[in-house]
């Protein structure tokens, strides 16, 4: 398998069911980060131990059971329409995917966890599911960092736990986060709510693409900061009982309130995003998100009939820049890209 | 006839044929301001005057050939969403809707002629012509100056011509207008070819409303500055011949390139405007007036096809405020406005 072949649909864990739970939490995403004992931080390991490192840990990893079929992919040597692909996804970083020097992943082919080999740290592992499923996530990564550390020694301090190139990763190594869709408590002005409730939580919020990105269409990221001091499971914990199910709630009042008070401007606001997506000739890929996060409201809240979230997601994902350059076959520019999302879009949501 | 008999159907003068020159040319108006010797000008002149004036001229109005069917609406006692429906159809000015004291309009049923009384001056005629007819125009204009000044005395000034409370329609008292719908020159940025043209001819350009409005949705009024010192042929074949010939040049041409050089951008513009209008559930006045300008635009071009233009041109007068007030037979809010604008709109537009 190869990355340009995921380019025709979208990721199992992009999920979105029919429950008042998923509805609001896309996805959830474990973390750990890893470092091998014997060899420096990456910063200054030198390139041919690098080399020697990203080989022995594919090796490691194509060795153990981890849970799916999986493919390795040399970040090096893959283009840069592949890169992007894989970010797009979600499955490598922005900065693995624009680093430099000898560096891979590996995927397994539900995309559902990936490695990142000489990333930050020298191995970032990640598990992903549809809605809320943390717990599930952790024991997955949890028995594949256990199957790997059977063969290899992790940088470990007995005092500090697991020891990591970023300092705000020190401990556990983990990071737990949740991907939010929240377009009521933004269309209602309460995203204070959101933002207070993970502050106070010492959690951080950031972009559909993480660190660094901004927030649009209403897609958040929610994950924790403090790695030291408090175990996985309570930090798991922690998102499953309290942070989440509080923000849940946010929203679904705010979803109720938009209904019983303001219900002509969410419908207008929700048609109006389907009559664009239907009718537009160009349409970029930071206004197509915008617009079907609307539309996607629009089908939890029941106003719109005959559009599956499958679509939704599924649109989210293959409209994307390099998702659609790879489905061409080529290197499109922004005019080309823009002409063939808003046909996909609509011939896709073309209510006949 | 009233006036909120007006409020289902477009004025007959809102053209827009299927040649060149109407695409362009909405329509054709000429105005002459008169005041009647023997009577100061209207600041000045006392209340009771004004009453007796305004009966005297509406006794004159009613008895002579206006080439239509007439009736009058006193304005004083009218109700505001009467006022506001005249001044939507072009009718009266928003200076004789929002007034003071004895005032009045005559209306043809075709709605071809208006003669306001006690405006500015003591009479201001206009007659209407879908299209470019300012021949037509003036001489009808001319036959009914003519028929009026046998019963009555203008104030006339052998060296200045006809005297008019405001300087600047001394002499003929004469304004030519024609409405004209530019999209192709403001998409392409071009709107300084149009108005380096006007003010080369001595020519102002106005918003849809005349003096003192905004240009909106692409329309604009080309209005005659000059009354003093050419005849009125002149101005009119000036207009005729000379600048709208030279205008129409200009967007046929801006047209041609959009087509030709930027045909998706183009698309994208008309769908997306139609996509709107026909999925909206609220739709200000501005935005519907901005909107079915781009699709008038695309009707135009044979981009959209199964709309014809006076479907467009009913929905950019049907849906003013105060037509929507008289046909749901009630005041509205804002709100309940747009809800009505957007309902007939999607109604009118709906492909099915």
């Amino acid at each position: 398998m190869r990355p340009a072949d995921l380019c025709n649909y979208p990721s199992s864990w992009f999920g979105g069911g029919s429950d008042v739970v998923s509805e609001v939490v896309i996805s959830s995403r474990i973390r750990l980060a890893r470092n091998i004992a014997g060899y420096e931080f990456l910063p200054c390991l030198p390139p041919d131990r690098q080399r020697q490192l990203l080989n022995r840990l594919k090796d490691i990893l194509l060795s153990i059971d981890l849970g799916n079929k999986v493919f390795f992919v040399d970040i090096d040597q893959a283009s840069d329409v592949e890169r992007n692909l894989l970010t797009e996804r979600h499955l490598i970083s922005r900065r693995h995917a624009h680093g430099k020097g000898p560096r891979g992943v590996v995927v397994a082919e539900d995309e559902a966890f990936t490695a990142m080999i000489n990333e930050e740290d020298h191995l970032r592992m990640q598990v992903f599911a549809a809605g809320l499923q943390l717990n599930a996530c952790w024991e997955r990564i949890n028995r594949i960092d256990d199957a790997i550390e059977k063969k290899i020694d992790y940088t470990f301090d007995s005092r500090f736990g697991y020891l990591t190139a970023c300092p705000t990763n020190l401990g556990t190594g983990i990071r737990v986060s949740v991907m939010l869709h929240l377009p009521a408590l933004k269309l209602t002005g309460q995203m204070e709510k959101f933002i207070n409730t993970a502050r106070d939580c010492d959690m951080a919020v950031r972009g559909l693409f993480g660190e660094g990105t901004d927030a649009t269409g209403d897609f958040f990221q929610l994950s924790n900061q403090v790695t030291l001091g408090v175990s996985e499971k309570q930090v798991v914990e922690d998102f499953s009982s309290n942070v989440v199910p509080r923000i849940i709630a946010y929203e679904t009042q705010s979803r109720q309130a938009l209904l019983e008070k303001r219900p002509f401007a969410l419908d207008d606001k929700i048609q109006r995003a389907l009559g664009v997506l239907r009718s537009a000739c160009l349409i970029s890929s930071q206004e197509a998100l915008f617009l079907l996060s609307n539309v996607r409201l629009g089908v939890n809240l029941g106003r719109i009939k005959n559009i599956n979230i499958a679509t939704i997601n599924e649109l989210f994902m293959l409209t994307q820049p390099a998702h659609l350059q790879l489905r061409a076959g080529k290197i499109l520019d922004a005019d080309q890209r823009d002409t063939l999302r808003a046909e996909i879009i609509r011939t896709k949501l073309s209510p006949n």
